[in-house]
């Protein structure tokens, strides 16, 4: 598979950054996840607009002729590897660069970010979003800057392996007793036929499937609640569902052994499925 | 310089991990600095011992030949790069390893993870050790888990930067109104003679050389309560100072602008420089 690395295409074995990259000693670095089909991107102004807020939050300057070239380099990269047809999903980062010697204050004078861009087939998990997936409740031990997407991830691949490792799909993390995300995805409540949802604080990703999520309601009519729900209203929810990038929207049916509602996807959530699908592939 | 890379002694330069490294793509991995004097290491075991922590925190599994290897590891590059004679410090990452395509959930099958050294020579900061510095209080936004000295320090590099362009040394980061951290070192305030410092939980790093203060304390008969300095209390000390391997004892003399105590470093942590200075020279 062809990847970009700062200014080359390359095989991705032969891909490789600086030991001194300061995305591999500090996890200094912003990324995003976007999804292709048949080479059509889907919301991917709100994925370069949301890089940008990224590259403000963290004060990296990507000087403007390289940011410039990201859609392009996306889709020859997509052309590279085959990927104009059927699904694909393009990944991107961008970390401050690489400094020698490793100091935690930002490099002086300035290093070049360093960008990476990779993209993969994508197979939507379209049986899950049929049956529903289980999940179990786990602290978020997160930052408190959630609303930037930094690839500083531990705390979201060790609460997915610790998912994993209890059997089920994925997680429902609580801060402070209220439902924030799972490991890498928003989540919604369903009651008495409206959304509930964690607010667009510090405290979550203002996801763009999220955001798409909420548009889908306002079209359909379906009241929204920017109202995080508890953890003690978890299983009086009719239904719960994930919203994601890769995740799209994924009903979850079964929480910590329980069901949610009736145990099965419920009629919000097909709602706003069909609402997605509508979306995203044009139907 | 000659870093040492998953089995290969070469020029830093030319040290390079993959893209799919989970340090790069999830700063997934841990990290240590040791000081070295004349080639003599300090608190090396300790050290040892917090990787171990670290990489069991993370589930990490670095075969023990590997790390048994570390310390061979760590002399063999500091006579490489001359850094036999003088001070110099160690700097040692292991990562979980490079996996391809990118999942948050833990390569299955596992993969060697990657193991990183570099050296550098030291120069303590003496100077300031003698004035003391300036710092501010910040928000401390770091995650839940602390106490693992992990690669996601983008916290600590953003907190270390805004103390940079607020024309100060350093930060004192507070959680919940309570002093923790600075970015880099852990925190003592001093009033009537006695210490004050956070708990070691979840919130906060147990540095060795904090521990290190700790044994002076009891040496010198210097009373320590493990109770957290309030953001309220932070003007009433008489003292307060930093410790940490690359810190040493620091004092912090002015905060926010204002006086700590009389604006000059006190006797308590003269007194504490003063067994430090014993233990890592062997005055």
């Amino acid at each position: 598979m062809q990847v970009y690395l700062n200014g080359s295409y390359l095989d991705h074995k032969e891909a490789a950054v600086s030991v001194s990259d300061r995305g591999f000693v500090f996890g200094d670095g912003i990324y995003e996840v976007t999804r292709v089909v048949n080479g059509r991107f889907f919301k991917e102004k709100e994925h370069l607009e949301r890089l940008e807020e990224g590259l403000a939050g963290l004060k990296i300057n990507l000087d403007e002729t390289r940011k410039k070239q990201i859609p392009e380099i996306s889709r020859e990269l997509l052309k590279r590897n085959g990927h104009t047809e059927g699904e694909a999903a393009v990944y991107l980062q961008i970390t401050r660069g690489s400094a020698w010697p490793r100091t935690h204050t930002f490099p002086d004078p300035e290093v070049p970010p360093t960008l990476y861009l990779a993209t993969s087939p994508f197979t939507p998990h379209t049986k899950l979003h049929e049956t529903g997936v289980d999940a179990i409740t786990i602290s978020d031990v997160r930052w408190a800057r959630c609303y930037l997407k930094t690839v500083n991830l531990l705390p979201n691949t060790l609460a997915k392996q610790q998912a994993e490792d209890a059997g089920v799909n994925s997680a429902v993390m609580i801060r402070d007793g209220m439902v924030t995300e799972s490991p890498n995805a928003n989540i919604f409540g369903v009651k008495d036929g409206a959304l509930y949802t964690y607010p667009a604080t510090n405290y979550i990703l203002n996801g763009i499937t999220r955001r798409t999520v909420l548009e889908i309601a306002e079209e359909r009519g379906i009241p929204v609640h920017y109202t995080p729900v508890s953890e003690q209203e978890l299983f009086e929810l009719d239904e719960l569902f994930f919203s994601g990038t890769t995740t799209d929207i994924q009903p979850v049916t079964v929480l910590d052994g329980k069901n949610i509602g009736t145990g099965k996807p419920g009629p919000v959530v097909r709602q706003i499925q069909e609402g997605y699908r509508e979306r995203l592939y044009g139907e």
